[in-house]
């Protein structure tokens, strides 16, 4: 398929062509790439050596990627990113028709083709305003069950709106960087006064993420079939929350300091159109909606097959849940056009989160709040170790991708791993 | 006091030297600027003219007033503000050394000092993350009751910690911005399912605003003792509400489309040093604080005089609120500990909200919500009219300042006019 050899079962195959932000050892300035298979086009070196020339329309915006951000790339809209991730195609392709620009041309290659083992990654876009649904039914009945019993689970607004909250922006991390477990608030069983202490209840939260691309103005709510074209692409998220904290201080204005030591992303974005062929249903609403949140069609939520696996500080790997994400109640039409409906504006680099995916089976969570029913049932790790919630040295991993063979459409991973707290103050 | 005439009253004395971003007509390049009197002095122009070159501090520096925004003057931290400021004080003072420099110098008075009316106000930082605090425990308890009855109208953590939510930052919008009455989903009384319609129970919220200048890294806490340090300055802010979507919408993930439609805030940012003689005892806390939130001094919170108008479409002007920023639970060098005690980075242009501020008596209410008990009580206006919430039409105007005479340290004003929905798509 390409004339580079992409090893079978790689995330990144050619049908993928993700677009991430790197560096190197020699180059310390951010720049945008590809990932494909085990290696990265450097899209800057790419472009200054004539890369882009056999394709007028790529070329004539080619400026966007010398910057040290996709929000540039992310701003010309999903036509421009489809032309560009064709190109690439075409470009790597074992039949290219122009072997002179890349495949033939040693010295670009040189320049532009790097182990992607030896390139570091960032964040792939500067993020104005992160947005978290709470679109994964399962995980928000089981959740609600736990924080305010059976009957008061799901709220009545919970069918008619993809309910969300803002996030923090400033802590989105990218795949890799280490999370601090954090000193909260935290109110123990019995206790009328709460106790400052490092979090006891430290949690993943298997979720989606989603980047804006397509500015609307303030004041102008977008349709729920225009919001696609304001999708720029996805990544794997893990919205790390600290239980016991986020327990005492969510009432009445939500989550605030639980979630604010780090969001971790991985690091290459998959563009819109190259995940459409896993759009599927996703889980049955029988709520009649209003006109606003009515799509076209029904099969508009992506499935993306997902797991998580644990590694403890002494190694030892357990894959503690397989789930998918056709496990949303809402697509992200849907979240695009709720959360525009009163004018909000959108920005490009914008990112939103899809809220926690669980299925409805055990081994399918996407927390282990819920594996372990509120730290009640330790999960059994390879090694014999056990887990009510994560330790300290344990690196927590999300792997998620679409299809098999060699057209893997894969997000590779994010992760990430808790360091000890350190002594405050 | 200066040799430029300022009227008496002026909120811009030279006791203050506010902070913001302006255009002109003849040039469209935002740039900073400090309001004096009746002009503002364009410190672009200021400084290409030399006008810093009698102070090496302030001079090697200078470059950040030719930024479009405040956020590189406010990194450059509260001693490099203070020298600021008290360096354009003394170029400003009546007997200022250096008459050479401004006074004097026909040519760069002509270029630098403009008539404030003449000067088009942009927001002054461009904003990071936005975090809306809920300290105004007046304002906590009024509303609480309104939506889950006295019993249950504060919560037990509210006195523990300083509660918040993560609110719009792309919707923040400088003073004067008109705001569009949005549509969004309600629950009308008696109703089962929700209806689409435009806003009925628009609102206004009465609240300051808190710009960060230092940053601290992610994971690392700011201890309360050391929070000053890390503010800019002040802005007045309305928090613009839609209740009937807030009621629906808000449980379990805190309020969000009601609150998207935008945020308005002063275009002048006052210096955290020109407050600093405002402060003294908040709202009482009989609560004992955890250590992280326990304060050296207890008079630490701002005193400002606020006031609220209504100015309805036919031009008629009511004073419906008058209250002052004592009326907060939490200082703000408590909100930052808090804030980032589980440790969230903060970064310069992260924009904090106090809350709405409301005193305990009859129009000391930061709300139309709590002054008309919900829409049950109509406010009698000027001219006649009544109001349960805001109309189509009606500006609301937020002044505040402190002290008197030549030396008033205020903030202008925040306004905006509400104008009507849309037809959606």
């Amino acid at each position: 398929m390409s004339w580079l050899p992409i090893p079978t079962g790689s995330h990144f195959s050619i049908a993928n062509i993700p677009f991430g932000i790197i560096t190197t050892a020699a180059d310390q300035t951010p720049r945008p790439a590809i990932a494909i298979g085990d290696h990265v086009l450097d899209l800057r070196a790419f472009g200054s050596g004539g890369g882009f020339s056999a394709s007028p329309k790529v070329q004539e915006r080619a400026d966007c990627f010398a910057s040290t951000t996709l929000n540039a790339f992310a701003a010309l809209g999903r036509p421009f990113h489809q032309a560009t991730r064709s190109y690439l195609q075409s470009v790597l392709a074992a039949d290219t028709k122009h072997p002179e620009l890349l495949k033939d041309n040693q010295q670009l290659r040189e320049a532009a083709v790097l182990q992607r083992s030896e390139v570091k990654n960032h964040l792939p876009l500067a993020i104005g305003d992160y947005t978290d649904f709470y679109a994964g039914k399962n995980h928000a009945y089981n959740v609600g069950v736990m924080f305010r019993g059976p009957a008061n689970a799901l709220q009545p607004n919970y069918t008619h709106l993809p309910v969300a909250y803002h996030g923090r922006a400033s802590s989105v991390v990218v795949s890799g960087t280490p999370i601090r477990r954090p000193w909260g608030q935290i109110l123990r069983p019995g206790d009328t006064n709460p106790t400052l202490a490092p979090c006891d209840k430290l949690d993943l939260e298997l979720e989606m993420g989603m980047f804006i691309c397509r500015e609307n103005s303030l004041g102008a709510p977008v349709s729920v079939n225009d919001a696609e074209q304001h999708i720029f692409g996805y990544v794997l998220m893990n919205d790390w929350s600290a239980r016991d904290v986020q327990a005492w201080e969510y009432v009445p204005l939500g989550p605030f300091t639980a979630k604010n030591m780090g969001t971790s992303i991985s690091a290459w974005v998959i563009l819109a159109d190259a995940l459409e062929a896993s759009k599927g249903p996703g889980i049955t609403n029988d709520t009649e909606l209003l006109p606003y949140l009515k799509q076209d069609s029904k099969d508009n939520v992506l499935g993306i097959d997902l797991e998580v696996d644990i590694i403890t500080a002494a190694g030892k790997k357990t894959t503690i849940s397989r789930t998918n994400s056709r496990n949303l109640l809402w697509s992200w039409a849907q979240m695009i056009a709720h959360h525009t409906i009163t004018g909000c504006n959108l920005r490009p680099g914008d990112l939103l989160g899809s809220g926690t995916i669980s299925g409805t089976e055990s081994g399918t969570e996407g927390s282990i709040l819920e594996q372990t029913k509120g730290g009640k049932i330790p999960l059994k790790l390879e090694g014999g170790e056990e887990r009510k919630f994560i330790q300290d040295g344990d690196t927590l991993v999300i792997r998620g991708s679409f299809g098999s063979g060699d057209s893997i459409v894969g997000f590779g991973e994010v992760s990430g791993t808790i360091q000890a707290p350190l002594p405050l103050f």
